[in-house]
């Protein structure tokens, strides 16, 4: 095969390819022989026979007397039939039966007399009661087949049949290697500029679960010399290799001229999004991959490269994924040129399972850890629209999915312990909370696809909260209004307010960074209400269009100085040690469908709100008042 | 709670008892803090919150130059702005934004200049193009909720956010102690009496697969003070202990004794089947089982009782268990006094899904792996007729039953060794065939319960096989007829042939030890045939009603010498070494039904069956002819 450098190779083709090739150079699956104990959930190399039979002796199958069938001819309740001390021998159960025995007469059937002897009423069929040799597993005969993942009842019976070890299939080992001059290993309080290694932590316990081993090496910082004598050092210890970052062609990228050096390049350059840069590469018939280094795109790219390989190498079929049709909550556009994999929140309400598309930026980890499932879009395909349905790979299965409670709305840090506590109560309940405004989650919930909105919305007329946007959104009802906090809310500034500013006022002055929330949150119209209050022209502050989704992203800005002040609220900034200028108390309350409102998990969460537990959490956060917590507010 | 010995008492009211007095008695999830890295898989003891942010710098999001967005502002195609040296600092993608700057513009939309300034034609507005600090994780935001099983992802989300350790629930760690004088390790060659020990191996590897942690214990012989002994060392080792055997109140019973001596007892006696025996005791938050010694009832005492306890030490909820509706194809008679669980065979044929009862002695671990599902009879209830659509729990996941082609009908060692070809060659493929004789087969086919069914049945009028059954069976076709092996059948006798048997006439001789097939296996049908041939009368052959399920096992008690002779096939007698008095060659052929022959499953074993490897294998197995194998016969 040619080499080609920074191609556009579809991913299928690619596969397809790279698998061949190194199934040609005699990559397979590798036996090893191990004890049987051991073995569970290990997959056989070769069918397993059993060495002898289990049971391997005549054994008696109950409390009685073993005879000879012949002697016992003829008894009847008429004619009984006595038999002499010499002609039985008292046996238990699992007892073998003795020399010239071939049957059992059960202790309720025989009369003990003074002699010693025995009478019997009735005649015993040769081999009556009692447990034939193989009557469970027959030497020779085939127990377990080739490449079968092996239960503890195979366990069993391979003992049970004698055998005492068994050839498996040996579990693959890949070596990680990190490399890049910003990469250092995991620490509390890294330098700007540094990048925490922690990609080797996500790709080894991929590994793992795939049932293959991971060794992972040093950083290795982006010298040549220094990348190609860590890759050929993990080659000869390793069964596949994935050297990590620096594949794409850019500054500093020596991957792709190491593997090269060390053995060949096949494919560099994948259309697949994320996860383009990927190089694919080989020893003889060792797999080594050039992984993208941003973490996202390493995973795509181990998924869809590296499993079929270790499945390959594990001897067993192409593991089956479960998979879910969903309709989409916003549209999803892509590249033509690409094939890309975008991950997506699922929610079930009602009948309706939802995907909402989650941040695409490959840098973003936590995006991958809130993921219910992936979405493919093929190469060629411009996208999809909001509202159509599409197929999804899930990675959470259905039946959490359907216990977990879906709130989108108002963001807020008690969303994260409410849920956190309910999970503790019923361990089978579980919250997804999204944060898209207090807008946001009332067009969520006319949509049908939340059981509950967090909403703090002021109306600027009345100066009353939320009331008047649910009879506006709401005209024919159908939802319910819930207390939950009222939220001190307040202008965010650094710690001992070096730019002394009193008030909401001093946001417009000159100096002055202001960093602030996505319009449609609560926060925000009520940042845009008091700029209209005090006259401010808003494209008169600095920073006015700096947004932020959340209360802790808008103070960890102010806190890491890159800001000097943004509305919030006060448990956002004393989480950063903030100080803080109260505006006002508004109400943070939550809004639940009619059809949701009697449901178990809805119920749950009313319940775990009104707790003490909950109570006491909120106390510890800060900056709320709970009067009236679970009331139900007349609409 | 009262001391009960021998109770009957219901299992759902034992196991809640039992649960909840444990969990009053303090038992619960312990914690243990290890190190994120080694933590994929484990499950949360408590919330984890990011100690840092990330990214934890604001850091450019493409190459270009960092600048102060307020020195671009006027920037547009007509009125350009310069910045001069001092005024941008060029960055790469990842480069933390310089102090005093606030934007990032792109190369791609400056136009260097010779003298080291740059001009651009558009403003940069305030943190344009910068990734800000914890887009991806706010410090002080919850990772990972309580009780939470940590994904690849969260992982890397929690060293990303600065955790280095997290505190996980520690697994728990469960004592086996085997006891019973007739008990000894596994070996290859047990005497008569031997029982080799294998429940430990099964126990510990289900109690792995749940995610604790096994010690086995030595075996202890049936005596009071060691088992005792034993009990309080594995007690004080261990978080839990099962006390296997010698739970029953029979003879040599000394586990309710010790438990109660180590601990207390709470109940002896289970109204479950199998399973009745076991005790639940405990000291002080510690479970102690006393588990039957039979494989079948301590793996059901197992799942039933210790599982929902390690459920509750691993700190999530029950696992939900997959169950599918299944029509039985025999009926299952139980006892009112139980609740009794029955291990299934199931078969997908077309849209019908089949749950076969297996053999439920429960000394027969060999069921237990065969066994696709389990089917609960609830105590009170006396069974369930054959056609009756039942409940069952699945063993086997749907994808595999789905790709299952099910044989059913006469026994031949070849289809073992074709379904572990079959399945070597698309590992996506598996076989499960019964064995039910011949007639057994047809009648599967005729209750569309199978794909194809083995048989050789033998028309005595016109000594021709199969065709007239078919015929006779299937009126109106619907079946083809394959072609599979000719099989030599003959009299098996011992080494030798120490009676000088000359052939079949000579098992009516006095002093020989006949063992036959069952009722309307092909190979039943033919010794019959050859009775009535030469007028020998069935009721003087010793041993006629002795009835074996398979060739193998027919040999295997010859081979034992618990019989002289019997009918089989050539491949059995070589199999046992076995001396062979050759009586006809059979035609032993496959029945598909016309739906199923298309099908990529039948297509898959009819190309294995006509394959040289598999030809290969019948020449080591013996005694069979393969002319026209896989040829369709005309019916």
């Amino acid at each position: 095969m040619a080499f080609e450098y920074l191609t556009n190779l579809p991913l299928e083709q690619a596969r397809h390819d790279y698998i061949e090739l190194l199934v040609e150079k005699g990559m397979g699956s590798v036996p090893e022989t191990i004890p049987v104990a051991e073995a569970g959930g290990r997959i056989t190399a070769e069918a397993v026979y059993a060495g002898i039979s289990a049971p391997h002796y005549a054994a008696s199958a109950m409390d009685g007397i073993a005879v000879l069938a012949k002697d016992s001819f003829g008894a009847t309740e008429s004619t009984p039939v006595t038999l002499t001390a010499g002609q039985f021998i008292v046996v238990d159960t699992g007892d073998p039966i003795p020399e010239g025995c071939d049957a059992v007469i059960m202790v309720e059937d025989i009369v003990e007399n003074t002699d010693g002897s025995v009478t019997i009423h009735s005649a015993a069929a040769p081999w009556q009661h009692i447990r034939q040799i193989g009557e469970d597993i027959c030497a020779g005969e085939m127990i377990v087949g080739s490449y079968t993942e092996l239960t503890p009842a195979a366990i069993g019976a391979m003992i049970a049949g004698g055998v005492g070890e068994v050839k498996v299939i040996k579990r693959p080992v890949v070596g990680i290697i990190p490399t890049g001059d910003e990469i250092i290993p995991p620490c509390p309080n890294p330098e700007p500029g540094q990048i925490l290694e922690f990609n080797s932590a996500i790709f080894s316990s991929m590994l793992k679960a795939w049932g293959a081993e991971a060794v992972t090496y040093p950083i290795v910082p982006d010298k040549y010399d220094m990348i190609l004598e860590a890759l050929n050092k993990a080659l000869d210890e390793c069964d596949a290799v994935l050297l990590n970052a620096g594949s794409s062609a850019g500054r500093d990228d020596y991957s792709a001229k190491a593997i090269a050096q060390a053995g060949q390049v096949l494919y560099h350059g994948i259309a697949m999004k994320p996860g383009k840069p990927a190089i694919l590469g080989c020893r003889e018939d060792k797999p080594i991959l050039g992984v993208p280094g941003y973490p996202v795109s390493g995973i795509i790219v181990i998924e869809e490269l590296l499993r079929p390989i270790i499945d390959i190498c594990m001897g067993r079929g192409k593991a089956a994924c479960q998979t879910a049709e969903a309709v989409l909550t916003r549209p999803v556009v892509s590249g033509l040129k690409y094939q890309e994999f975008v991950r997506v929140r699922l929610g079930r309400v009602g009948d309706k399972l939802t995907a909402s598309p989650l941040n695409r930026g490959s840098g973003v980890v936590s995006s991958f850890m809130k993921a219910d499932g992936v979405l493919e879009v093929p190469q060629g395909l411009e996208g999809y629209e909001a509202g159509q349905k599409v197929n999804v790979r899930l990675l959470t299965d259905k039946a959490r999915l359907d216990n977990t409670l879906v709130v989108i709305g108002s963001h807020d840090p008690l969303l994260d312990e409410l849920g956190d506590m309910m999970h503790r109560q019923d361990r089978s309940m579980y919250m997804s909370s999204s944060h898209v405004g207090s807008m946001g989650g009332i067009m969520a919930l006319k949509r049908g696809e939340a059981h509950a909105a967090g909403c703090h919305l002021l109306d600027s007329e009345t100066g009353e909260y939320n009331l008047s946007f649910i009879r506006k959104y709401f005209p024919n009802g159908g939802v319910k209004l819930i207390r939950c906090v009222g939220r001190q809310q307040g202008l965010m500034v650094q710690k001992g307010n070096p730019l002394g500013l009193k008030g909401f006022a001093d946001v417009a002055k000159d100096g002055v960074r202001y960093v602030n929330r996505q319009k449609g949150s609560g926060t925000r119209i009520l940042a845009d209400y008091l700029c209209t209050k005090e006259n401010i022209d808003r494209s008169s502050v600095y920073g006015y269009d700096r947004e932020e989704l959340t209360h802790t992203s808008v103070a960890i800005q102010i806190a890491s100085g890159s800001a000097d002040a943004g509305m919030g609220i006060y448990s956002a900034a004393k989480l950063y040690d903030l100080d803080f200028l109260p505006v006002c108390i508004e109400e943070y309350d939550l809004l639940i469908p009619d059809f949701a409102y009697d449901t178990p998990m809805v119920r749950q969460m009313l319940d775990t709100m009104t707790s003490s537990e909950f109570k006491a959490r909120l106390e510890v956060l800060g900056g709320y008042t709970l009067d009236g917590i679970g009331e139900e507010i007349p609409l």
